[in-house]
Protein backbone atom coordinates (compact mmCIF):
# COMPACT_ATOMS: atom_id res chain seq x y z
CA UNK A 1 0.00 0.00 0.00
CA UNK A 2 2.64 2.12 1.15
CA UNK A 3 4.78 1.35 -1.69
CA UNK A 4 2.08 1.89 -4.52
CA UNK A 5 1.28 5.37 -2.93
CA UNK A 6 4.11 6.18 -3.59
CA UNK A 7 3.88 4.91 -7.14
CA UNK A 8 1.29 7.61 -8.24
CA UNK A 9 3.37 10.62 -6.03
CA UNK A 10 6.78 8.72 -7.91
CA UNK A 11 4.79 9.04 -11.44
CA UNK A 12 4.08 12.58 -10.85
CA UNK A 13 7.53 13.90 -9.43
CA UNK A 14 9.05 11.59 -12.38
CA UNK A 15 7.97 14.63 -14.84
CA UNK A 16 11.05 16.35 -13.63
CA UNK A 17 13.23 13.37 -11.93
CA UNK A 18 13.41 12.23 -15.21
CA UNK A 19 13.34 8.49 -13.76
CA UNK A 20 10.82 6.36 -11.84
CA UNK A 21 11.79 4.38 -9.13
CA UNK A 22 10.69 0.60 -9.50
CA UNK A 23 6.94 -0.16 -9.12
CA UNK A 24 5.87 -2.12 -6.69
CA UNK A 25 3.48 -4.89 -7.96
CA UNK A 26 1.09 -7.46 -5.88
CA UNK A 27 0.12 -10.42 -7.38
CA UNK A 28 -1.33 -9.25 -10.74
CA UNK A 29 1.45 -7.90 -13.26
CA UNK A 30 -1.11 -5.01 -14.01
CA UNK A 31 -0.08 -1.62 -12.29
CA UNK A 32 -2.45 -0.76 -9.35
CA UNK A 33 -3.49 2.52 -8.23
CA UNK A 34 -4.05 2.45 -5.01
CA UNK A 35 -4.01 5.79 -2.39
CA UNK A 36 -5.42 7.72 -5.27
CA UNK A 37 -8.93 9.79 -5.79
CA UNK A 38 -10.13 9.30 -9.37
CA UNK A 39 -12.32 11.75 -10.36
CA UNK A 40 -14.24 10.33 -14.13
CA UNK A 41 -16.46 12.93 -15.85
CA UNK A 42 -18.67 12.05 -18.87
CA UNK A 43 -20.27 15.05 -20.96
CA UNK A 44 -22.69 15.13 -23.24
CA UNK A 45 -22.95 17.84 -25.67
CA UNK A 46 -25.38 19.96 -26.97
CA UNK A 47 -24.24 19.33 -30.80
CA UNK A 48 -21.95 16.21 -30.60
CA UNK A 49 -21.48 16.53 -34.65
CA UNK A 50 -20.71 20.18 -34.59
CA UNK A 51 -17.09 20.16 -35.57
CA UNK A 52 -16.58 23.86 -34.06
CA UNK A 53 -18.13 23.31 -30.76
CA UNK A 54 -15.43 19.61 -30.75
CA UNK A 55 -12.53 21.86 -31.84
CA UNK A 56 -13.91 24.44 -28.77
CA UNK A 57 -13.92 21.73 -25.93
CA UNK A 58 -11.10 19.89 -27.09
CA UNK A 59 -9.10 23.03 -26.11
CA UNK A 60 -10.60 23.45 -23.10
CA UNK A 61 -10.09 20.10 -21.73
CA UNK A 62 -6.41 19.93 -22.65
CA UNK A 63 -6.29 23.63 -21.05
CA UNK A 64 -8.23 22.39 -17.70
CA UNK A 65 -5.53 19.77 -17.54
CA UNK A 66 -3.46 22.75 -16.07
CA UNK A 67 -4.70 22.44 -12.49
CA UNK A 68 -1.71 21.48 -10.58
CA UNK A 69 -3.28 18.84 -8.13
CA UNK A 70 -4.03 16.86 -11.33
CA UNK A 71 -1.45 13.43 -10.85
CA UNK A 72 -2.34 11.42 -13.83
CA UNK A 73 -5.11 12.73 -17.13
CA UNK A 74 -6.67 11.34 -20.18
CA UNK A 75 -9.00 12.75 -22.07
CA UNK A 76 -11.00 10.57 -24.41
CA UNK A 77 -14.19 9.86 -26.45
CA UNK A 78 -16.18 6.62 -26.85
CA UNK A 79 -14.30 3.44 -28.01
CA UNK A 80 -15.43 1.71 -30.76
CA UNK A 81 -16.40 -1.72 -28.32
CA UNK A 82 -19.07 -4.49 -29.22
CA UNK A 83 -22.32 -2.65 -28.48
CA UNK A 84 -23.72 -4.12 -25.37
CA UNK A 85 -26.37 -3.23 -23.22
CA UNK A 86 -24.17 -2.43 -20.34
CA UNK A 87 -21.74 -0.47 -22.25
CA UNK A 88 -22.49 3.56 -22.52
CA UNK A 89 -21.43 4.72 -25.79
CA UNK A 90 -24.01 7.86 -25.99
CA UNK A 91 -21.42 10.48 -24.28
CA UNK A 92 -19.73 12.76 -26.37
CA UNK A 93 -16.49 13.18 -24.56
CA UNK A 94 -14.77 11.65 -20.97
CA UNK A 95 -12.63 13.07 -18.49
CA UNK A 96 -10.45 11.49 -16.29
CA UNK A 97 -8.09 12.88 -13.79
CA UNK A 98 -6.29 11.43 -10.72
CA UNK A 99 -5.77 13.22 -7.54
CA UNK A 100 -3.73 11.72 -4.24
CA UNK A 101 -6.57 12.98 -2.20
CA UNK A 102 -9.69 14.25 -1.54
CA UNK A 103 -8.30 17.41 -0.41
CA UNK A 104 -7.02 17.63 -4.11
CA UNK A 105 -9.96 16.69 -5.67
CA UNK A 106 -11.84 19.49 -3.49
CA UNK A 107 -8.78 22.19 -4.28
CA UNK A 108 -9.80 21.08 -8.26
CA UNK A 109 -13.35 21.98 -7.71
CA UNK A 110 -12.06 25.77 -7.02
CA UNK A 111 -9.19 26.31 -8.41
CA UNK A 112 -9.29 29.59 -11.09
CA UNK A 113 -8.91 27.16 -14.39
CA UNK A 114 -11.69 24.46 -13.46
CA UNK A 115 -14.39 28.09 -12.75
CA UNK A 116 -13.14 29.34 -15.89
CA UNK A 117 -13.64 26.05 -17.82
CA UNK A 118 -17.24 25.71 -16.21
CA UNK A 119 -18.04 29.08 -17.03
CA UNK A 120 -16.55 29.15 -20.72
CA UNK A 121 -17.93 25.98 -21.51
CA UNK A 122 -21.24 24.50 -19.86
CA UNK A 123 -23.79 25.90 -22.41
CA UNK A 124 -21.75 23.50 -25.02
CA UNK A 125 -23.09 20.32 -22.64
CA UNK A 126 -26.67 19.18 -21.80
CA UNK A 127 -25.67 16.58 -19.59
CA UNK A 128 -22.76 15.59 -16.87
CA UNK A 129 -22.05 12.47 -15.03
CA UNK A 130 -19.13 12.37 -12.53
CA UNK A 131 -17.90 9.76 -10.67
CA UNK A 132 -15.89 9.80 -7.77
CA UNK A 133 -13.78 6.61 -6.43
CA UNK A 134 -11.32 5.91 -3.75
CA UNK A 135 -9.82 2.86 -2.82
CA UNK A 136 -11.73 -0.25 -0.82
CA UNK B 1 1.61 10.63 -28.48
CA UNK B 2 4.44 8.07 -29.81
CA UNK B 3 6.24 9.03 -26.36
CA UNK B 4 3.04 8.66 -24.09
CA UNK B 5 2.14 5.69 -26.08
CA UNK B 6 5.63 3.79 -24.79
CA UNK B 7 5.34 5.08 -21.24
CA UNK B 8 2.12 3.10 -20.59
CA UNK B 9 4.33 -0.01 -21.97
CA UNK B 10 7.09 0.75 -19.88
CA UNK B 11 4.78 1.13 -17.23
CA UNK B 12 3.73 -2.64 -17.48
CA UNK B 13 7.07 -3.60 -18.61
CA UNK B 14 8.60 -2.04 -15.70
CA UNK B 15 7.33 -4.54 -13.08
CA UNK B 16 9.97 -6.86 -14.80
CA UNK B 17 11.91 -4.22 -15.82
CA UNK B 18 12.91 -2.69 -12.78
CA UNK B 19 13.53 0.89 -13.88
CA UNK B 20 11.07 2.40 -16.02
CA UNK B 21 11.81 5.26 -18.65
CA UNK B 22 11.48 9.07 -18.69
CA UNK B 23 8.27 10.39 -19.13
CA UNK B 24 7.27 12.60 -22.29
CA UNK B 25 4.72 15.15 -20.78
CA UNK B 26 3.69 18.03 -22.93
CA UNK B 27 2.12 21.68 -21.21
CA UNK B 28 0.92 20.11 -17.92
CA UNK B 29 2.66 18.73 -15.06
CA UNK B 30 0.32 16.20 -15.11
CA UNK B 31 0.87 12.49 -16.62
CA UNK B 32 -1.13 11.95 -19.44
CA UNK B 33 -2.48 8.58 -20.65
CA UNK B 34 -2.58 8.02 -23.94
CA UNK B 35 -2.61 5.08 -26.55
CA UNK B 36 -4.93 3.45 -24.22
CA UNK B 37 -8.32 2.44 -23.76
CA UNK B 38 -9.83 3.04 -20.21
CA UNK B 39 -12.88 0.28 -19.54
CA UNK B 40 -14.40 1.39 -16.48
CA UNK B 41 -17.55 -0.82 -14.94
CA UNK B 42 -19.48 1.02 -12.22
CA UNK B 43 -21.90 -1.94 -10.43
CA UNK B 44 -24.63 -1.75 -8.14
CA UNK B 45 -25.52 -4.59 -5.61
CA UNK B 46 -28.32 -5.58 -4.66
CA UNK B 47 -27.21 -6.02 -0.83
CA UNK B 48 -24.80 -3.52 -0.96
CA UNK B 49 -24.81 -3.07 3.06
CA UNK B 50 -24.41 -7.02 2.93
CA UNK B 51 -20.77 -7.41 4.39
CA UNK B 52 -20.75 -11.28 3.48
CA UNK B 53 -21.50 -10.42 -0.05
CA UNK B 54 -18.94 -7.54 -0.12
CA UNK B 55 -16.75 -9.28 0.88
CA UNK B 56 -16.81 -11.88 -2.31
CA UNK B 57 -17.51 -9.35 -4.06
CA UNK B 58 -14.16 -7.65 -3.47
CA UNK B 59 -12.00 -10.81 -3.31
CA UNK B 60 -13.74 -10.86 -6.94
CA UNK B 61 -12.67 -8.15 -8.22
CA UNK B 62 -8.74 -8.91 -6.94
CA UNK B 63 -9.23 -12.18 -8.78
CA UNK B 64 -10.14 -10.15 -12.01
CA UNK B 65 -7.19 -8.47 -11.97
CA UNK B 66 -5.00 -11.25 -13.19
CA UNK B 67 -5.92 -11.15 -16.75
CA UNK B 68 -2.74 -10.58 -18.44
CA UNK B 69 -3.97 -7.81 -21.03
CA UNK B 70 -4.54 -5.12 -17.88
CA UNK B 71 -1.68 -2.79 -17.66
CA UNK B 72 -3.20 -0.34 -15.06
CA UNK B 73 -6.10 -1.42 -12.68
CA UNK B 74 -8.51 0.51 -9.73
CA UNK B 75 -11.22 -1.07 -7.50
CA UNK B 76 -12.85 1.85 -5.74
CA UNK B 77 -15.94 2.74 -4.27
CA UNK B 78 -17.15 5.88 -4.15
CA UNK B 79 -15.28 9.03 -2.57
CA UNK B 80 -17.15 10.75 0.14
CA UNK B 81 -16.72 14.25 -2.17
CA UNK B 82 -19.30 17.27 -1.86
CA UNK B 83 -22.53 15.84 -3.03
CA UNK B 84 -23.86 17.82 -5.99
CA UNK B 85 -26.44 17.18 -8.57
CA UNK B 86 -24.05 15.35 -11.33
CA UNK B 87 -22.16 13.93 -9.06
CA UNK B 88 -23.26 9.78 -8.82
CA UNK B 89 -22.33 8.10 -5.91
CA UNK B 90 -25.12 5.66 -5.41
CA UNK B 91 -22.56 2.88 -7.34
CA UNK B 92 -21.28 0.03 -4.68
CA UNK B 93 -18.17 -0.81 -6.28
CA UNK B 94 -15.70 1.00 -9.36
CA UNK B 95 -13.38 -0.98 -11.30
CA UNK B 96 -11.03 0.43 -13.67
CA UNK B 97 -9.19 -0.86 -16.04
CA UNK B 98 -6.27 0.29 -18.51
CA UNK B 99 -5.08 -1.96 -21.55
CA UNK B 100 -3.39 -1.08 -24.60
CA UNK B 101 -5.35 -1.59 -27.22
CA UNK B 102 -9.17 -2.57 -28.30
CA UNK B 103 -7.83 -6.00 -29.17
CA UNK B 104 -6.70 -6.56 -25.45
CA UNK B 105 -10.17 -5.13 -24.28
CA UNK B 106 -11.72 -7.77 -26.40
CA UNK B 107 -9.39 -10.99 -24.99
CA UNK B 108 -10.03 -9.77 -21.77
CA UNK B 109 -14.18 -10.07 -22.83
CA UNK B 110 -13.47 -13.60 -23.45
CA UNK B 111 -11.07 -14.57 -20.99
CA UNK B 112 -11.89 -17.43 -18.96
CA UNK B 113 -10.86 -15.23 -15.64
CA UNK B 114 -13.65 -12.94 -16.91
CA UNK B 115 -15.85 -15.46 -17.79
CA UNK B 116 -15.83 -16.80 -14.07
CA UNK B 117 -16.38 -13.58 -13.20
CA UNK B 118 -19.56 -12.85 -14.63
CA UNK B 119 -20.84 -16.52 -13.58
CA UNK B 120 -19.71 -16.71 -10.05
CA UNK B 121 -20.73 -13.25 -9.42
CA UNK B 122 -23.56 -11.49 -11.85
CA UNK B 123 -26.56 -12.27 -8.94
CA UNK B 124 -25.11 -10.24 -7.08
CA UNK B 125 -25.52 -6.81 -8.56
CA UNK B 126 -28.52 -5.45 -10.15
CA UNK B 127 -27.07 -3.06 -12.49
CA UNK B 128 -23.62 -2.58 -14.16
CA UNK B 129 -22.77 0.57 -16.17
CA UNK B 130 -19.65 0.35 -18.53
CA UNK B 131 -17.95 3.11 -20.11
CA UNK B 132 -14.86 2.53 -22.62
CA UNK B 133 -13.02 5.74 -24.13
CA UNK B 134 -10.21 6.10 -26.02
CA UNK B 135 -7.88 9.23 -27.14
CA UNK B 136 -9.71 11.74 -29.02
Amino acid sequence: MKNRRSFIQKMAAGVSAAVLAPVAVQASPAVGLSGALIHHVFFWLKEPGNQQVRKQFEAALKKLLKVKTIKISHIGIPASTESRDVVDHSYSYSLMVVFDTREDQDSYQVDPIHQAFVAENSHLWNKVVVYDSVDV
